[in-house]
């Protein structure tokens, strides 16, 4: 008999990481406010329930992906939440991005009725979701980790154990601070490309290899060029990451003026409208203070 | 007969470069203001002379690689500067970097003589121009790039035209924003996951190989966890290519906060005596802020 | 018959303020958690009651002042709090920096009382609390500001009306932007001062009375070149007004750079235990980068 | 017999100033490099002459009042200047703003022929010129300075001696470092006042007083508000003067980070043909990032 594990919260990337559970071999109990966002699962194999609860009676171990800290508290520690029909012994494995101090949270009131928890924030897209090869951030006792880790690398390629619960969503905050930071330096690269009479697209091919070389200039750089402003993530999931990230940086007393810079700057686009476009949507603020643009269609 | 072509300046990145002329099978003719230095390429079969005049003299195309427009200006169109020695149809390739202004001026005069030139500015540092792994950056006609490239090819793996003269000195200018900006992430990050109780080491490789990756932060990032600030490309160097940024900047009415921003980093750590650590050691500045170091012995 | 007015919270602002309320003929009910800070007032002349609720059945005007959004909704409209004591036709006048949206949602549930509501936070420190110079920015409908005014003008010089409810603390948080970024630019000035050689007590002379004079220049300078970080204001209340400001900024796409730096500044100062200092101490954050220090004892 | 005091350089300042000097009983002997602008002089009772050196010649103290170091150099040292007519024991007192090494240096070149120099900017504008109200910065020897006082208290109502040759400079370079560090700071206040539903001006009022209050708030404030970008002193000129700060600051090792984003921001308005507007028109880099306007007329 295959092994069975719960799975809470069908969006984007929660679909695509169920849809990955199941076909790895594992039975799938799924759960969704919306419960039409559970039905091509279903066509996939998946079971449906109505409450986190039930999955969690049908499953020693639940994986969780919902969208900020009160959402996960609502399907863990709500009505009908996930500890409601947990057994002592139960895991729940936390892959939404939340700030670590509600994940240690969570996981001291679980530990109360002798539920364990792991933190496992993922990046990678919903691309990285739907094809399995997410990276996990994880966080929580050695054990736990291990218990977790099977079903983590049906998920994704890279799981990393940084430390104890709430080290997972730590290191999902670091992860921000390179996305937005290395953008902002993409952006000012290419407006000053674009001023100096260069051709951006050719501008990245020649500097991409080399040390001012990022996953963000590579990818994101030529749509930038191509004005394609489509999401890999929204603006305004990057501010809500963000608003993380610098709470954090506020309890530990961090200086990130970068950091801080491009959240000041991604609110103005959120002002114009622009919440929805990409995080490399960022080079439009910086265009709006130049009264120029990178890239378009060719003169 | 091999072919024979000129080389002015024999620092870190003109002898590795030089060498690997002759590597190729040119023959070259050096010359240096110190003459000593060009005694290991004459050991490697170059014949060195005493003025770039004579080295102009002697081959139709020569190299220059010195360290700043004004050196430029002196090797090139000084007393017994190249073009004292250019017949006409030679050719200058400037692999130095200068301000692209500078480039298009000494063009102009060299124009003028009938000598034609191409900028030709390389990243990669010491190690590169040693293995002949640098990425040039090439501005000029047409013509005189298609007759440079073949001393390019030799020099580096990535030879990009990206314009008319001048156009080679932006893309540099254009890499240095991405150098320094991308380096600015990593330190914030590197400093958040030290503050956040992560090992630096261990956050570096969970995140490394997503949209936050970076050759800063896959090369420098385990130098800074290990505090090795020996330089790749100097604080000193690095500042001298961020006042070319600024200026170009200013020309052209880009704004560029986050370099600016490191611009004025950079000088703290200048005014404390670092200014010939690598430009990594960026981190030294926002560590001061914070009162607490990234990385160092395990504890 | 003497006029009768409430007072609730008797920290450093309001036992000042309550203090000049008494010197100008009202009598005066007060209530504060800590009952032994009320001595000095009953002294005065005032009466102690026992809860908010108390103070509001004795008196239909009562002005607040606590210290944050939650202490306010806390003594107004929690157990035995202001509004269970209060008559229809009451007006409740809110003293406390608070976000403007909190101030708005507290005045929305007192009118559903028949209480009217009036957010007047103010400024000038605890001198100018004491000595009844204080500014005090109103928000609140147009009738009820006029009833509040007289009480005001017993505790400050300068009371102006800004609009509807919400008003005041808008205003309150624009004068924080203005005091920190003063503070900013005072910051960088005294440290090019001292760098240049310059004696900074000198210069601040030379430059206080023209263009780029400021009251933080005039009277926060000095006390810097003296090394005298007493507090006027503390870091850790500026950083909490900060956090308003920004929280604002956020909810209404307002970019305000130089300020979210000053916050990212505050907090290295926080954390390394100076948050009880002035918020003049700003200085020190870029004294940490520059390595050297504004004044101190003459050479 | 009238003291004879020389003047060189009259354009807005420089016209002002020497009238200042005949209206308190100077002869004043006086050169402009476009002689037309000499005539309003004379009308008023100068002597005009065809070169700096006939002023020398004429007079034993000579003020200078020009744009930039190489004006400064080319008047005093080039051919026909200053020292070319100045008999040993002369002084010159320079008024323009120019980088404190620049005054050391011509101090210094001066020194060789006998000739004393105090550097002696001004602040306080073409208003300030006129009415004599100006701050002057002075840099130099004890003596030199107490022999050029006379004549500096003839054009303004502070002068501060700073200390050698540069400090005087050095002081005007901070002055800048407050103005536009002090804009900024009303920048972001006024733009979150009209994002936060204030009336601007109304908000001015109600903090000018107190702790956020500058010379900026009340003077500037009020023409941002009314959409007023006349000059009082423009983009232009305060980019320059941000040049020699950056410079300075450069030299000295001293972190700017306002003083720098202020210079990114101005840039952005140059390139728009916003350069001659007043220097408070940075808060139109602001809008453009906000895509709002402050004031403007009542809706």
């Amino acid at each position: 008999m295959a092994d069975t594990v719960g799975f809470v919260g069908l969006g984007i990337m929660g679909s695509g990481m169920a849809a990955n559970l199941l076909r790895a071999g594992y039975e799938v109990v799924v759960f969704n406010r919306t419960p039409a966002r559970a039905e091509p699962l279903v066509a996939l194999g998946a079971r449906a329930v109505a409450t986190p609860a039930e999955v969690a009676v049908a499953c020693p171990v639940v994986l969780v992906c919902v969208s900020d800290t009160p959402d996960v508290r609502e399907v863990v520690l709500g009505p009908q939440g996930v500890a409601d029909g947990a057994a002592a012994g139960s895991l729940v494995v936390d892959c939404s991005t939340i700030d670590p101090a509600g994940a240690r949270e969570v996981a001291s009131e679980l530990a109360a009725r002798g539920v364990a928890f792991v933190d496992a924030p993922v990046s990678g897209g919903s691309e990285g979701a739907a094809r399995g090869t997410l990276s996990v951030m994880v966080g929580g006792a050695e054990a736990d980790v291990a218990r977790a880790r099977p079903y983590l690398e049906a998920v994704g390629t890279t799981i990393t154990h940084l430390g104890p619960v709430g080290a997972g969503q730590t290191c999902k905050l670091v992860n921000q601070v390179l996305v937005v930071g290395t953008m902002l330096a993409v952006s000012e690269a290419l407006l000053l490309a674009q001023a100096g009479g260069l051709d951006p697209a050719v501008a990245i091919q020649a500097v991409a290899g080399g040390a001012g070389g990022s996953w963000m200039l590579a990818n994101r750089g030529p749509q930038v060029v191509a004005r394609d402003f489509r999401p890999g993530f929204t603006i305004d999931l990057q501010q809500k990451d963000l608003r993380l990230v610098l709470g954090a940086a506020d309890d530990l007393g961090v200086p990130l003026p970068a950091t801080a810079l491009v959240f000041q700057l991604y609110r103005t686009l959120q002002a114009r409208g622009l919440g929805g476009e990409g995080n490399h949507a960022l080079v439009r603020a910086l265009e709006a203070l130049a009264d120029r643009e990178v890239g378009g269609p060719p003169a």
